[in-house]
């Protein structure tokens, strides 16, 4: 058994990094680059109006122009402009080489064919030169940032179809336990509805590890060694919930010993959630998750969330982690550390009733975890504990 | 024009609810019950072993009781215990009806057929009560309970298939623009490649919007009006970028006009993002966002986003909202309100350079939007200012 701090420094110590792939910007939202990207254009790549109005071949000493032309924004038409001409103009347009200024339209009186300007103006105005946001050859974004909408925004604007990223993990879910039934059928006695393949692909969902499989083995030791064989083999990521404690029915221990995967631990002083083993085996990260729901997902949010980030180079980060004063006295029970559900008012934490590792119904409504650590027994009203944020 | 504070409060006022609908519960993930769910079980519903043991018919003055039979997890074998005997029991398994107690196998010497407790132990440890969860035909989860990984995992667990949660709403994207081209073309002079809908299809996605149309018009009034029409007939929300200035090239406007959409705003007194629309029509928003890059997305998080959550049941909140200090004095230009890209270092916010509005690159990289209302001119270092969290 290992400690809250053990376990995090031991998955952190034993990090998989996947290998990248080349994705349409668009599909790459939320990962994080695994190359430089470097920008194949000028941005903006010629000398853009940034207003709709006039742009002139201008003089400080004169104010009033003839307007010989007009450019539309998308428009090739590059027009002479003699000393004291100008083109009518609109935002995003080329400007003219011969301008050398950009009046909005709203500082302009215009009669006729002539355009006379109404306030004092700079040369150079209004005009985004081509290559000031980012120049043809140098870097656009840098190995390590994250594919936001804004990333894909700029990135797309510089024309650029396809970037490197580094993989999603492929995950292989597996369910154990014969008292599990699905949604749909009847209950008969000492059955349970299973539900932690649906809760577990959708905290998947949640943070957009999509490239899953569900599957189930029932308690029988051949079936559950094959099935985690064959996951093993053509996954990034095995999760397991149940069959990971001392029970004369609960094979995947045996399993996983079997298979030779290197344990890196088995059971953390923590409560919920002491029964996890983690595990490595050539590059496919192994959690044996406890079958009680709200302990396999403390789990999950706790261990293999960082872990995971840390394989899609996103640093070993889970979930937000803030320092926030308790609302009320906690005094813990036992020696195990423990993460509580609890909610944030006014920016105090409040933890909830109905702590129990079965129990997801005080987890359906918490908006944090508590983390109190084995060796704190109490907490005072506003003393600060760490808290993982959950929405 | 109306200013920042105006435009928010016009469009909380003016919220679009959309009807609910019922979904699988795993497709509900991340959206809001419209409906109270009621349990259609007692959780657990039986009672429950807590863990790997035996479960004995207990006097307090009796240590070793014989081994009858056994549970296992799933079983519906419910043996008869007579004074003095007990049965093997694993997690998650029926307890007996004649059991009042489970005690776990690490409290426990057998030999033989013979179990001896060898800790002090209580009536009722480790049983976990038929129905101490939740009772049949109680109140599961409220209506306006959002649906998170932990409620897809309780809902399931409650045998609960399908829930009743607000509709997403049906979402029309428009860009307009001669001078966009797509990724792939080569870029002839005038012309920039055409972002925003890659832009807004990611933000979209990223909150979980994901029923959305994709077009492109261009700058044509009839195609425009027409675009715009069809697109309010079959949506919740239309958003359009570009076309809604002053240009002579600008239809939105017009068309929008001709439509009989009833304006909400035109124009808020803000940098960037000073040109944006929004209206109604029967029941949709419409969005006229600007037509530079940074300007639309500030203005989709700010405006846009928290309308649609209020349409959702999420009410009218878009970015998380923080207070937080300014890392650097900071001095506005100018009588507009700012949303500037800044990055969050040590709990104190940093603007970033070049946060022009046709600039993406610094909000590809930026952590949080900092506000700086109309009314301030200068803020300075530690001074706490408003932020909106990206990341």
């Amino acid at each position: 058994m290992v400690n809250v701090e053990e376990a995090l420094k031991i998955l952190s110590d034993n990090g998989i990094n996947l290998l990248s792939e080349r994705l349409k910007v668009s599909a790459a939202l939320e990962q994080v680059l695994a190359a430089d990207v470097l920008s194949p254009i000028d941005m903006p790549s010629f000398n853009q109006s940034a207003m709709d109005g006039y742009a002139f071949n201008f003089h400080p000493d004169q104010k009033s122009y003839n307007v010989v032309a007009e450019v539309a924004a998308g428009s090739a038409n590059n027009p002479k402009l003699n000393k004291g001409e100008g083109a009518r103009i609109f935002t995003g347009a080329m400007v003219p080489d011969d301008a050398n200024i950009v009046v909005q339209q709203e500082w302009i009186d215009r009669v006729a064919d002539v355009a006379t300007i109404t306030e004092s103006v700079q040369i150079g105005r209004n005009i985004r030169l081509q290559g000031e946001q980012i120049k043809k050859g140098s870097i656009a974004l840098e190995k390590g940032t994250l594919i936001t909408p804004a990333a894909v925004g700029f990135l797309t604007g510089l024309g650029i179809a396809e970037i490197e990223v580094y993989q999603n993990p492929k995950i292989a879910l597996i369910t154990t336990g014969n008292e599990l039934v699905k949604v749909g059928q009847d209950l008969k006695p000492g059955q349970i509805y299973e539900s932690n393949s649906e809760m577990l692909a959708a905290v998947l969902s949640h943070y957009n590890f999509n490239d899953y499989s569900l599957d189930t083995v029932a308690d029988n030791y051949d079936a559950t060694r094959n099935m985690i064989r064959s996951a093993i083999d053509n996954s990034d990521v095995v999760i397991l919930t149940g069959g990971i404690s001392v029970g004369d029915y609960d094979f995947v221990g045996k399993a996983l010993q079997e298979i030779a995967v290197s344990e890196l631990f088995y059971k953390i002083n923590q409560k919920p959630g002491k029964p996890i083993y983690v595990g490595k085996k050539e590059g496919t990260l192994i959690a044996g998750l406890p079958g009680n729901p709200a302990a396999a997902l403390t789990c999950f949010y706790m261990y293999i969330l960082p872990a995971m980030h840390q394989m899609i180079g996103k640093g070993f980060n889970g979930l937000e982690k803030i320092e926030i004063p308790l609302g009320e006295n906690y005094t813990k029970k036992g020696s195990r550390a423990e993460f509580l559900k609890a909610n944030i008012v006014d920016g105090e934490a409040f933890v909830l009733g109905m702590q129990s590792s079965a129990m997801l119904r005080s987890f359906s409504v918490s908006q944090a975890l508590v983390f109190i650590p084995s060796t704190t027994s109490s907490v005072a009203k506003n003393d600060l504990v760490t808290a993982y944020k959950l929405t």
